[in-house]
């Protein structure tokens, strides 16, 4: 297998997944992790080459009046009030969309490329694949070679700093059929999924200028998901995100107070108080916080003291797949119409782990954040004055409510 | 008129706007505000008994079992990880919704009371009103009499605080006509409003336990928006809003650092630039801030120093009616479908003022933040992963585009 800078396959991944990396026509990274067997003991190979006459990525381009103009680059500026860096990328614009009232395009850009079609939106190079990751056609977020990350100012004026969003936006696809639920695949699959979370956040971990990386799986057209293909991000802000920051002013705090570590602490309380969990494992317990800002939230925590999701070991790396597998069984079960049938939950995933140089790192703790807007079966939670404008969340439920319906779905243990 | 313990009417509205408080059936405070000269000249009376026979709304409930219960208040929670207070209201789960696909109602409660209907969920004791106010039936946060604010524990463990959400939550309804649109108002009865919220943000300042006065607008479907009849709400917190806090911390530490005031000399600072200027008149500035997040987002700040909505003077209030009703006209021509119509904008108007008792106050000012979630006449912006997750908003445009748009729609000088 490849040789990578800083990931390193456990014993399972070693003789299970098979890392496969390629560059995109454009010149983007990309990866096969393939779990399939013909792939693992090389009886069969990939293919390789992008067969798209697709033009560098940051090739000069030419502008309305037919001019050719530098590539434009997405910047970021600091919003003065705040303080939050906000990226700014016109070219996302243009992004093809496939599902939803807003569709553009009919073609799954996500999907394998099919024998002889020329179909350019198709980032897969092979006709198949397992699971694959790969840059952002369309970044927020992206590091141009030769460009200047410095810090300038808008219209020349300190109060507002600008440069260039100089992170990294990673796509990866769960599986190739474009039908299937993740809550629908197989353990073993998302096993794979898991794997992919470890080895991006090894490697981008290196990457200069990289302060915080954040996989995330948006599902569900109700949450404005353009593509339905099975498939997550790996957001890598330049910065520190403002949620993020929070929550490690608040984990430094207590470890200055206490000596303690705050998401561990609060995960203990959880298990001592009992009436939120709503799942548990060898290796990972699932809550409804005791604070639950959305109609239907679960933490998900290693029992282990970890920091980023490249530090769990094998059975760790298991144990999550299977939970996760639960978790969004129980998800789609958790809202009925009368039918006792549940409905495909529309959902966010977002992994909170230590940022990567930040000196709080170690007083962090790694936790799964998942969470949906929808409040009933017919009904979506939006996020209007109180939320947007002032970041108030209101609940119109409560962590207690919550958890209840879980333990109708399901026994709080999980292990086989 | 009727006596208030803070509120002083300037000239205008002590001649042209008459206040009449009365009490609706479940005990709720309910105010006319009437610009109607037979009302305002004493020629018509207000009808003020409220015919519905709505039990206390503090009363003991039944339970499942058919158990009489206390009346389950709103409680609040704060998160332990970020510090936010989360308010609990599961009453409000219940509440009507008459507007889009979860509509669980066909009557208006907005709407004026008909002559002999005894249909409960009419909240205006009159068959007709201009401008009325009154507090939600269904509120995430309110005061009840006699019931303990201390802090306690959930489960025990101090790292769960949890208190009673004693805020208020106040509707204002703009219009009778439930089919009108704000944008469409008549300047005189948008003035109305802005009383409105000067008188209840003056009254409400001496409210025990209210830290922070929160007018804003909801519009649109697309955002949720449950009942179409135009109005807004006022929401008061017993805390500092999280995305306040953060706006305090700054002007603060800019105050420290400079001795002068952040908002003013970001307002300065765009009326320097000049590019993203969209509008102004003799007390007011619009602009798209340097740093915007939105698709569509616009900032008005006063230009004489104003802490609070009921700081401002009468002729600041006609001009920010004015400023108020040309903004909805223009966000509705925003964005085109092609027929050159424009189209009705869902947006949010957030009214941000200095907190009543925090002692940074003095170096904030007050504004109005303006925005839209519509980033393109088929296209909503939705808060996924990073936004929802990481509170890391991505934006895709920039302010400078916004505001092009905006003087392709009008002059900036809008004085008449």
């Amino acid at each position: 297998m490849a040789e990578f800078a800083n990931y390193v396959p456990g014993p399972y991944a070693a003789e299970h997944i098979r890392i496969t990396p390629t560059t995109l026509a454009d010149g983007r990274d990309f990866f096969y992790l393939d779990d399939d067997p013909e792939y693992v003991s090389g009886a069969k190979t990939r293919e390789l080459e992008d067969p798209r006459p697709l033009a560098y990525r940051f090739a000069n381009q030419l502008n309305a009046a037919g001019e050719e103009v530098p590539y434009a680059a997405p910047e970021m500026r600091r919003d003065p009030l705040t303080g939050d860096w906000i990226p700014m990328a016109t070219a996302r614009m243009n992004r093809p969309i496939t599902a939803g009232p807003g569709a553009t395009a009919t073609g799954n850009p996500l999907a394998a490329r099919k024998p002889g079609d020329p179909y350019q939106d198709n980032e897969v190079p092979d006709t198949d694949y397992n699971v694959v990751v790969f840059e952002n056609r369309f970044p927020s977020m992206v590091r141009v070679p030769g460009r200047s990350e410095a810090v300038d100012y808008v219209d020349g004026n300190p109060l507002w700093e600008r440069r260039l969003a100089a992170g990294r936006c990673e796509v990866i696809c769960f599986d190739p059929d474009e039908n299937g639920l993740p809550a629908d695949l197989p353990v073993r699959r998302l096993r794979t999924v898991v794997e992919a979370w470890a080895f991006r956040t090894a490697e981008i971990s290196t990457m200069e200028g990289i302060e915080q990386i954040f996989p995330f799986e948006n599902h569900g057209q109700e949450i404005g998901v353009s593509l339905a293909h099975p498939h997550g991000q790996v957001y890598c802000y330049p910065f520190i995100a403002p949620k993020m920051e929070s929550e490690l002013k608040h984990t430094e705090a207590y470890f200055e107070r206490t000596g303690g570590n705050l998401l561990k602490d609060i995960m203990n309380a959880e298990i001592e108080a009992g009436e939120r969990v709503v799942m548990r494992n060898h290796s990972w317990v699932a809550y409804v916080p005791a604070a639950a800002r959305w109609p239907l939230e679960v933490h998900v925590a290693p029992v282990r003291d970890v920091l980023t999701l490249d530090q769990l070991d094998d059975q760790e790396r298991w144990d999550l797949a299977q939970m996760y597998s639960t978790l969004l069984k129980r998800g789609n079960a958790f809202f009925d119409k009368g039918d006792g049938k549940g409905m495909d939950l529309p959902y966010i995933a977002a992994w909170h782990q230590a940022p990567i140089h930040d000196a709080r790192r170690e007083h962090y703790r790694l936790n799964l954040q998942f969470f949906s807007f929808r409040r009933a079966a017919n009904k979506i939670k939006y996020l209007a004055g109180s939320e947007s404008g002032m970041a108030a969340w209101i609940s119109d439920t409560t962590p207690e409510l919550i958890a209840r319906r879980f333990h109708e779905l399901g026994p709080i243990d999980i292990d086989d």
